[in-house]
């Protein structure tokens, strides 16, 4: 199921031969219109999606997308499932027609068009002193805001939420009894870009952060919202302190994550995972249900249900007691 | 000496009888009055205590405490010196005791009865802006506190503090000439639940965090009051910024923690230790007197007196220089 | 090119032999004005500079400083280039001699002549809710601050810049098209300081945090000022989420430092680094240019230009991969 993204103007939709125009690709002469650009997992029929690791190689067999950004190494392997538009760089392609369905995703600067929190318009909800509020915010009742939190426009909150103070919520959607506590910034652009040689091209981020009933997300945390798929926070799953989560994370439901660990982007977490302590995920990886990681480690690959790992790069657990005897 | 704790209301007493009602325990004849529940350490006669492992062996042999929760398998241990309440799961047990003894401690939400600042009641304290102090602040003279900091009910600073801005501090007793830095978090409740299928259960935390005289928390700490013991930093302790100390932690005097150094619960650090950057200290550990700990080590066992240790895990840092050329 | 350090006011100089007295060292006759103390690199003629390490043998041979802070061992060698004036202790006759210079510097506390800002005095700037800002800040056309965020006095902002919310700026020059994103405190003192048995004695800063053109800095960053240097941040630099810069570090241009990296004092980063998430720079090194980091990595030796090295302590990474297969 694609959740509706209520944060971001795009496009209707942009004609396939305008899309090979921008990117200066060889015309497609059917004239399709093309709605969006999204993962291969959630596309639509009439989306593009891209491909661009044999990581991606099941997803490629099952994606409705018909039309797939790649590069010319993986021609041959897509021609099998839907067709290719070939392009030098994958991920500055992707990049490139983002910004073409929505044109303001890259300019992401504060949201000056906040005020001053009132208990007229939302009924049942607590609010602390100097709470700013976007348009369009949604807060379920029975919840509480605290002192000096900024929530920008089209946030929704569940009930029987609290929200701490100096908290900042953007392009994001909670759900019911979800607790996040002081000093987390919430739904902020990933950490992408392009290098350039004197100024980086900066990756629009039109993607949100959504977190799942009971959650409980700890003090300072930072969670990126997606670039075009979305951060994922599953039910029950409870965050220490001092937490960061990249952009297009998936945690799933009833893991713990202890203080100062670390996410890089994209990579999926299964349910009732335990991390521990400053232990660091690296990105594109997949850990599966059930897994134990001990603290301080740093996981560099996919790990699979039901280990119990440790180390820095993190083994089977017994294998890192035995080598360090 | 035990501190009096200013921030939780506690019932005088429940009898011996109750208790063994609530954990469906065999009860036991004598209706002693039980005025609380404490760790081995600081019980009172008239209070339970708790032993979940023979770690704490020396602690119960001097515990003042006459019932003493643990399981089956240390009961006999027990009665040597204690009486012994057999329960399945301690922690869970002292959780659900805990809650009895105060029953509104486990609803952790901001304070929303915070007032502006006034220098009417603050005699010789200098308050920036949009400072909120709760009910029952004690400030020491010439101390001053941060804009938008926020200082919530019953919370005792000292004389000569210097409070930064955008910080929080509840549950807190706070010398005198001690520095919080800028946008830290002390106090909020630690990271302590019991798994739950859909819905962990979050564990009370009514304990404190005690800051000694002439101590500095850096930036962006975050220091989580104990759960029915106390945090404590000692005098004179140093702590640079990004740093996480949780629940019970006791940090001696003396001591300089550089910056991004992460501490799992309950873990005592004597006085003079040094600790690296990046550093993580396990739970439930004890890290002796005028230790050095190299940056970026994981400790995950006690380390005695006048030792330098380095890596992950930590050993002698003449083995870790070894091992490593 | 020494920068202007418009933030703490100096007395315009000490006498050669003022400054004998204040150390407890053998006069010298001459009685030379002295206008500063500076390092090795940037101090002029009339200042005088200090030799700590062997380490820097490379810039006492070219520093214009005539008169060198030292430790007896190295009093030949520095008689070779300039004129040694020998301490018992170099880093703590720096600070005394310092705190002579800058006799304000050692009171680092909350700047509380702030004002909410306002759109007469800056034309073109974007103002958020409740922006406290100094006398005599700058900030460029084109520019926003966030709300809460607080700037204090003479803090100088480029065009085009975007400031977050809640941010801390102070002792900072920044120039233009720079992102400083939400929750970040830049300019605080470094964590330095002389341990003593009751009270430690606090290290002044007077130095700055400089950053260069087209630079982002991530959410919840910690960037401390230079003790008597400054803390350099290079052109087109981009740093993401609760990432550490202690004093004086030095970070070339067109650097990526993913999430959580921490940098201890003093270590110079060269242009074009890439630095994996959760790795820890040592205090005191050089890295070269076009060196990536493998995440997790602490590194705790210099590292030459285009090496890749990951591990900890980092190696050559061909060789971390092998030794771990």
């Amino acid at each position: 199921m694609k959740i509706e993204n209520p944060f971001f103007k795009k496009k209707s939709y942009l004609k396939l031969d305008e899309i090979c125009n921008i990117l200066k690709i060889k015309k497609i002469k059917k004239s399709h219109k093309i709605i969006g650009i999204s993962d291969l997992k959630t596309a639509k029929s009439n989306e593009i999606s891209f491909f661009s690791s044999l990581k991606y190689l099941g997803m490629l067999k099952i994606t409705k997308a018909k039309y797939i950004l790649s590069i010319k190494k993986y021609e041959k392997i897509i021609n099998s499932f839907s067709q290719p538009l070939i392009v030098e760089n994958v991920l500055k392609s992707v990049a490139i027609i983002t910004n073409s369905f929505y044109p303001d995703a890259i300019n992401d600067t504060v949201d000056f068009n906040l005020k001053i929190s009132s208990n007229k318009k939302y009924k049942k909800v607590n609010f602390g002193n100097n709470v700013l509020l976007g348009d369009g915010v949604i807060i379920g009742k029975n919840s509480s805001i605290g002192h000096n939190t900024i929530i920008e426009s089209n946030v929704k909150i569940g009930e029987n939420c609290d929200i701490g103070s100096n908290v900042i919520i953007k392009n994001t959607l909670i759900g019911n009894n979800v607790r996040i506590l002081d000093g987390s910034i919430i739904g902020k652009k990933g950490f992408g870009f392009f290098p350039g040689e004197n100024k980086n091209f900066r990756y629009p981020h039109v993607g949100m952060v959504i977190i799942g009933n009971n959650s409980e997300i700890g003090c300072n945390n930072t969670i990126d919202r997606g670039s075009i798929s979305n951060t994922i926070i599953g039910d029950n799953t409870f965050i220490d302190n001092q937490v960061h989560i990249a952009h297009n994370v998936n945690i799933g439901k009833n893991c713990i994550i202890t203080a100062q660990v670390g996410f890089a982007g994209s990579s999926i977490i299964g349910n009732k995972v335990l991390i521990g302590g400053q232990s660091g995920i690296s990105g594109h990886i997949k850990i599966g249900n059930n897994v134990q990681i001990g603290g301080g480690s740093g996981v560099i690959k996919d790990i699979p249900n039901n280990s119990k790992v440790m180390g820095y790069p993190a083994k089977n657990i017994r294998n890192f007691i035995k080598d360090n005897k």
